[in-house]
């Protein structure tokens, strides 16, 4: 018998991938997808890819029935009035918003602004980045989702931390590139396409909220995230610039990224001396899990450059979900998630 | 001394398309620029292209003061109640919106779906096309401007039309292409980026409001405008279908294109054997006034595709709007119109 | 006991596109992958998107063993001077080149401007479309490809050719745009990228060979393909233009669409009111083997414009060659071919 | 009566800019331009925007006659080879390429790995950017040109450097996305449109050879320029790293800033509150001379971001090899330069 789940807000992109990736999950049955603005209408008039594919229609919050897995994927903030009655819904919950990723209410005050709403609730999530959290995430009741940047940040440094081959205390700048689709499906003045076609447009000089995630998760106390929109939709690239400690060579770098690769299926190192496709890129990683490392290190001087590609929408968001969801049923980590990317796109 | 203009509605695409060509007109002095949602900003906050041009901030148009030349940028359907008010400001006016393109109220009625609020200041104004209608744009004190799509369309078709080419009963189909500044400033749902980028969306199958400057033009009485919005910011291009008379051959259309570009100063023939850029394109034009023309005629059958490319906001809005400036006041018409357009781009 | 299958150049667009989809196709085994450019280099060198999902290299072709099916993805022009070498290898070929498509010698001479260097393989062949030719490769042992501006507007005119709704000799003009894969991973001059964005680029007025498949498989006569390329990668949009028969209304449109969706699990209406997605679209069927269809109806005239969108490289070139690979081999027609396609992208 | 100038090497995208400007520079004449593989064709076959601007053909280097000015526009590493022929034909020149940027011999063999040919001629030459080498290009014979992410660059840390507000000796780093014309008008197997639209492709991670023009001209002795190109044709963005001396704020950081956009007609502040240009961007750039400068400061621990946008073939290339004609012929240094730039585009 199939694992039943629901999805509470799904007409946005995080919920409308989420929803792709349960449709066809061999072990999923999808029950109810929840919208207030597009009540009643058909998921395939708003995700137009699930035409002939699901008959579902958004429900109202208020009608939603209990499963084996509730999935959140509403706007920030929303989801941490509600939890009470959504833990009443389902014994497993997910969610994609930042309400939980942060373990500290003081830290979610100063990050985002205004103090938590349900600060008890905190400690009962679980950071939901397999690649950091495996084994607590195969027995947690709660896991939160992912930032897409602290994702592309936190795994281009994961092979630096955890090999010990950068100070923690050092400054370290991630230059983060990112498509349109990060900016979420209701857009603004800003978004319109004959403003944000076109643009290298640097939003976010440090400060991004994301940050938080990197310093809780990696330890990386000097960390500054600089943010800048590309014409791109789907896609994130990190380039991480830090300083290696004395004496670390290359051969430790290739040796602390492929312990990585080796241990995390969606995590691969790209690094070649020919081709087009020499260094990890967004591009080709659209609907795919994968994230791509790569690195350099500028011998000389010891200024190391770490970059990692993801699609912000799958690794970034909705399928390292369902990459938790697979872990905290016991089923095989990839299951539903094995599409391999396009190329070209 | 120079003629003193000013523009009402000066914040959206073709107010500021309008604005930057009227700053650097040699023969012009802009003396205010109105908008009610950015009263009291700089223009170059909403148009950042003029920064360091320009130190003028959007006024309220209740405070506009007599000009020699007034630009109306509206949106659609605002100029036509506020005619009386325009015409005490400024012997001469020329109107970017579609509010005076046709000449009769009927037919403002049919396409547009409600009666015209001004039916008397119909005749009053010349149709803005310098190609069609410049000896009368010499003497005229009221212009209109001119649809985009209509424009490609109408140059498409006007050698084919002058010369007696096509049978003007015979079903004509136009196909166009557009980027996204033709729909405005404002933007919609789609055209937030991720839904807008990468597309080639057919968004009007018949019907087009635009259809009706060709048919009053050109007199090209069953003509189709069919529209798809693809990956642009800038730029249309008109494919037009028709089949030509019998015993029409190359050398006539070579011979009725090559007289309309010797007669207009902005009409090119891009028909080339060799290189990349052998078709009209509008790529190349983002900025400059031309409209390239081109053409196909497959003899075995008539069939002629009869191809025009135009920068939608210059020589389908603001530039020809700058050319009838021109030919009003009796200057050069390539005056202030001398961008020759990038390439690459 | 899995099937086994080979490709025969499998370094292009076409070859790359088939081996993902071989490679995780559940009742398949890929044996070898030939390229003569690329001989030697892991496949994933060339499909970065096959990182970590096949250990594969380029072979020689002159090493290639005996299997079941036999894939061709070879440049047009090259497989049909050696199919008695590839007929040794495989019972079952499908060929994705033109070489096979059309079933006179003379009809290849005439759009190829050669001659056919194997005219006597050319009955042996079966068009490999199955929404047009479903029971014929069932039992096919020999199938082609089909030509992707073909495939979109055979799918466009299907519905109204196989209801009857137009006039088989009427003229029908189909415009078609496309991405730049369609032009293959060679490239040229004009596709070089600072070229090739931002264009809207007509480059085939009327005489593309595609339409010489239009022509045979549906037997519309007087058929004309009109080619624009746009700024997009992967999709084709055929916008269809014809005149129905006097008294064909929307319910007779609506009845022979349904019908032909109603009989092909790929084929989609789409047709919608409201939302931003109402029309067929290339833009969300990237990876998907969807075909899309809608149509407008002038009722004025008889004017009607159909449309179908398909991914070039899925329903216009290998999904589709899977799609028969499982009739000819008695499995369900979707295995391997499920991916919804993602939104946004 | 006007002054002569020819180009050699106007095929190329710097070369065909430049050729754009100089055609509508009042005080200019152009007499040849040369190139070996176009030689004889129209220069509108290879540059389309200029058709109707100039009957011009290229023709050969041979056939070039004595000129007031001549500008190099040849691929990096030719010039250098023919200084005293190019020498005997003009008094002037400016030479766009890389073979004369750097002052000593033993970097240019450092950063360009080989031996410069004509280790003389270096020091004759003055480095052309205005904003840094205003009154030696105002007396100079022979002015370089500039390399585009040098000058993006350079500008981003000009007000810095100038007002001592960094450490020259601490590590500075410059994260440059560039557009696909930066990478010229021959292409590679990577600028293919379908390999490199959606890119985010960090192609060089540090030692880019435009590094040495930052180190020589700045002092800034410990920088690195990570560049990463995006979907995009022209523009580059720079984004530098550093860290401010103890004590500076943003008053500071104002001064300085301002200072520079006051002394320099081509530099500008784009730093808003409000809007959605609030920063530098190269979107607004295309075929605009200026460069526009903005930044953020972290004054929790002296982190500063620096901004410079601008058009690579413009203030990166053309445009300022043509202000530093102004300079050099005693005109307006603006002139010629006037184009503002497009919104939107």
């Amino acid at each position: 018998m199939k694992t039943t789940v629901s999805i509470i807000g799904g007409s946005g992109y995080g919920g409308g991938e989420l929803l792709r990736l349960l449709l066809s999950h061999p072990q999923v049955e999808v029950k109810q997808v929840t919208s207030r603005s597009h009540l009643g209408e058909y998921v395939y008039q708003v995700h137009p890819n699930l035409r002939k594919r699901t008959s579902l229609k958004f429900c109202d919050p208020a009608q939603l029935e209990a499963v084996d897995v509730l999935f959140l994927a509403l706007p920030h903030g929303q989801a941490q009035g509600n939890m009470e009655q959504y833990a009443a819904l389902a014994g497993k919950i997910v969610d994609l918003s930042a309400d939980f990723r942060l373990r500290s209410a003081a830290d979610y005050a100063k990050w985002y602004g205004e103090a938590h709403r349900a600060p008890a609730w905190l400690e009962r999530f679980t950071y939901g980045l397999p690649e950091l959290r495996r084994e607590q995430i195969k027995t947690a009741q709660y896991v939160s989702g992912v930032g897409c940047n602290a994702t592309a940040s936190n795994l281009a440094l994961l092979p630096l931390v955890k090999a010990g081959l950068i100070d923690l205390d050092a400054p370290v700048y991630v230059e983060i590139k990112v498509g349109s689709s990060e900016s979420g499906a209701e857009g603004n003045a800003g978004s319109h396409h004959a403003e944000r076609a076109n643009v290298i447009r640097t939003f976010s000089a440090f400060g991004h909220r994301h940050t938080a995630e990197v310093i809780q998760e990696l330890g990386v106390k000097n960390v500054s995230l600089t943010m800048t929109a590309v014409d791109l939709v789907r896609g994130v690239l990190a380039t991480a610039h830090a300083r290696v400690k004395p004496g670390v060579a290359n051969k430790d770098l290739w040796k602390a990224y492929r312990a990585v690769a080796n241990e995390n299926p969606f995590v691969r190192i790209v690094k070649e001396q020919r081709g087009i496709y020499r260094v990890p890129e967004p591009k080709i990683l659209a609907g795919s899990n994968y994230a791509d490392l790569g690195f350099e290190l500028d011998e000389s001087n010891g200024h190391l450059v770490s970059i990692c590609a993801i699609d912000n929408l799958m690794k970034g968001a909705s399928g390292t979900a369902v990459q938790c969801l697979n872990l905290m049923m016991g089923w095989d980590e990839t299951t539903g998630l094995e599409f391999a990317g396009l190329h070209p796109i």
